[in-house]
């Protein structure tokens, strides 16, 4: 074959992977990419791909906001961070979060409620999009800052879309970009802009709580759930489309910017997620950050040695509850004090009067090592999809105590899995806690169907991460993953639901039967008219 | 983690890949695989599958009749054949095979012919089914046959759908099933029993020639192409019911039957394919037959080297086609005579008496090796996916010379993707052979997109044959695959497109409407009679 360079990008450790039969000409250099992340979990996430990415040999920057809660940029680190300036404080960011969180424990939505809650949500929503916009305007309204990224010649942008622009800012800088995404409300982003289909009768809208096995009910749920996400999100991400046009200076949508992305790697896989229709350029790479269990502290150690044949429950409600109020605080304590197990809980705020002493209290724990423990029976969790997957990974049985976004939904999909047990935070008493962590832990089906998810996510031919990063460079060996793309993206609304030919063919059909009718009654006629003539003669 | 077997079905070799984090109690021995397989390319495409499968140390066994044309048991062969006997002869299949292609070769289905063409095509199905039918009785109407299977204690049968009967035979036998198929009529199999969508806007019917970039004209053919092979499917293989029915000794369809494949191992890529939704559990292996090439036989090699810097075009009708008339012969022949390549022509009809001194024919050639040398230029096919596969995969541009089946599809697919060039086999003249070769060696657009193409079929994370097995062995380890099977199962098809919600929240919206109108008009009336009242006082 021809001596033809397929591309002058490619890492020296992957080489092999494309060399077959390819003579490369120009190998310059490894990928140069720069991150467009976002808070809280997501960041957690990202960051393995970019510690992945680096690992790979490639210069990896990290664009972050002076206002930044969760995002530390460090001077001497193997990645690189581009800090920009925007007109708020950390304190605002932090106070949005505080409001979310607030919302959803004081407003948690049913089905009688969620059109009152998506409103309340939508002036958060609202809030987040106008710091969202100081951070676009950041780095876009930023001329120097512009002109220095564009000297950098990135090749690839990977995005987090929850915080948006990073898809204008490739787009502008005229590279390729690649989306890291847990999911958008109503997948709204995912299909219309991603063209992904999601049928309604079996693919449960995010956010509903539902799965695939949808009763006449659900399915009217699901349905509604659908149209009235999409609503929402149009009502609010809706008014992106004017930033985006003045920025890219022509008539343009935040979803079609947004549909040019190259690959769709989704945090999640067919471990959690109910099988449905997905698109070529979507990857499901869920639990990407999981890894075999490290030893644990000496002292954290010793106390899970302590628990003897009963074990330990791991227990946390994530990294955005500092304080419960001292009601429920003592409430939970108590529970924990009346299990048989020694329980690890990772909690910052006050120490409660009830502690047991079968309880310790960590600022921090060392989560997946513990859950990939021997000794762990349970893990009781707010169910943020970084800490189920660390529970599937090790296969460790959970008691979901959902508090806001995701995870009422990521904990219904385990329940429906069989492998965890749901608790309502507001209503829940002491004695529900330690039923439910009792049931997961001497019900032996949780930890059965722990384990088959568990097994289902170990067996896959290539793990969740070494795809993630192999897209990555697919795109920047090849400028792009065009051969993925649905033509869809080229269709209007009505073209893709095909309602132009149906109109066509329905008109057809009518002027069809409307001349056979007429002809048919001028024949009638005619044949009266020669039949009375016969008579009359 | 706690001790317990994930399954009890490993190969030494792939142990590594679920061993991690698990222990495994009883490995007892490799898989025990049975093969339904179909003939023709269909055989040579299920052979390489098989050999990789006994590499693995898989124990392999071929169900095949003593009518088989292609399939031919070895007494010493790694595989083992099961061969059941049928009451009719090789002949009959030659002779069927001889009807298909002498139906294209005459009634070339054009816009307004189709009609006609799927009729007369019907008549060749039906006796295909008659034949498989009988196939089908040689096996499950064998008791002691099926007693014989039955002890075997196989672990999963797959199975080649285009011969039907071998999902019905793995129910019966008790063991999961997986299917490798390249396409059903109007992809009807995939659609209605896969539960794979495909919107019709920029999804192209099977067999309709037709590309993902659709005008509005394009998109009603390719509705009318979806209705009508759909209506041609139900009219010809809706026989099987009962059939199906019968052998199950339960009222079943076909469809239901085939829907149970845990995996469908389908045998083209994005190289190939336009970009459309799939599900998890359909896997694209697409070339899985592909490899480096090998030396040719010596005076092989000297012929091609003597070629000079013109180099070589590989020309070959596929194994179909052994005889063409005197007058194609020769004016073949005359056309290959006037290329400045050396042509090597797999024929096995008489020797054209206009053969140039350039070409040389060959009982078979080494298709792949050829196609692989650094002189071949082109590859002129009759289109067959497996010889287009081999070309992607050693990036030759080719001018297709589509006969019967997927072949003008086939080559409609290469065209749009600008690596091959058409001629019509009923009406090409020399001329527009030598044109069409001289135009994919001389226009380098052809060999660019060739190598494109080649490179995206390279850039695989996992080679097609090894996910092919990975997911044959995934299927056996876990004795199934129903994490990856869609609830659209359970759903009849209004449930499936929520007919039953749409008719119910028209019906509310309905009777909301009417009450309203009702109350507004009593309303009205009321006020209507006190102004009266009012008027009248």
């Amino acid at each position: 074959m021809a001596s033809i360079a397929a591309t002058n990008l490619v890492c020296k450790k992957h080489l092999q992977l494309i060399a077959f039969q390819f003579a490369f000409i120009g190998i310059v250099s490894c990928g140069n990419v720069l991150i467009w992340p976002t808070e809280a979990s997501h960041w957690l996430n990202i960051k393995i791909i970019i510690q992945e990415l680096i690992k790979r040999d490639h210069n990896v920057t990290i664009l972050v906001s002076n206002a930044s809660l969760f995002i530390k940029p460090k001077a001497e680190s193997a990645e690189k961070f581009e800090i920009y300036s925007v007109p708020f404080t950390k304190n605002h960011i932090e106070s949005l979060i505080k409001g979310i969180i607030g919302l959803w424990l004081d407003n948690k939505p049913t089905t009688f409620t969620f059109w009152r809650f998506y409103k309340e949500l939508g002036k958060q929503v609202r809030k987040w999009h106008d710091l969202n916009r100081q951070m676009c305007d950041g780095v876009l309204g930023n001329h120097d800052f512009m002109a220095q990224l564009k000297r950098s010649k990135y090749d690839l942008l990977l995005s987090d879309p929850v915080t948006l622009c990073g898809d204008l800012l490739a787009v502008k800088l005229g590279i390729p970009f690649v989306y890291s995404l847990r999911f958008s409300p109503a997948s709204t982003v995912e299909r219309h802009c991603g063209k992904m289909p999601s049928p309604p009768s079996y693919a449960p809208a995010v956010l509903s709580e539902l799965t695939d096995n949808l009763s006449f009910g659900e399915r009217i749920k699901n349905i509604v759930s659908y149209y009235l996400q999409d609503y929402v999100f149009q009502s609010y991400w809706g008014e992106w489309d004017f930033y985006y046009s003045k920025i890219l200076g022509r008539p343009t949508t935040l979803c079609e910017t947004m549909g040019k992305a190259e690959m769709w790697l989704i945090r999640t896989y067919w471990d959690f997620e109910f099988p449905r229709p997905y698109l070529p350029n979507f990857e499901f790479v869920g639990g990407l950050h999981c890894q075999p269990a490290k030893p644990l502290p000496e002292e954290m150690e010793e106390f899970v040695q302590s628990s003897g044949e009963h074990g330990i429950v791991v227990f946390s409600l994530g990294s955005m509850i500092h304080n419960l109020t001292d009601e429920k605080n003592n409430m939970i304590a108590t529970a924990l004090s009346q299990l048989p197990q020694k329980v690890l809980w990772r909690y910052k705020g006050k120490k409660p009067e009830t502690l047991g002493t079968n309880t310790r209290i960590y600022d921090w724990i060392p989560q997946n090592d513990l859950l990939g423990h021997a000794k762990t029976k349970a893990f009781i969790t707010h169910g943020g999809t970084n800490g189920i997957y660390e529970a599937i990974y090790h296969g460790v049985p959970m008691v979901g105590i959902p508090i806001f976004a995701d995870q009422p939904d990521n904990i219904a999909h385990m329940r429906a899995k069989g492998m965890a047990v749901e608790l309502d935070f507001n209503t829940m008493k002491a004695q529900d806690l330690v039923d439910a962590v009792n049931m997961v832990v001497n019900n032996f089906t949780y930890k059965e169907n722990a384990i088959r998810l568990s097994q289902i996510h170990h067996d896959q031919l290539v793990k969740p991460l070494d795809r993630a990063v192999f897209w990555i460079e697919f795109v920047m060996r090849h400028k792009g993953a065009k051969h993925l793309r649905p033509a869809a993206h080229q269709l209007t609304w009505y073209q893709y639901h095909c309602l132009d030919v149906l109109a066509f063919l329905l008109t057809c059909a009518t002027v069809t039967l409307f001349i056979a009718v007429k002809c048919c009654l001028f024949c009638c006629k005619k044949c009266g008219r020669i039949v009375r003539k016969r008579k009359t003669e």
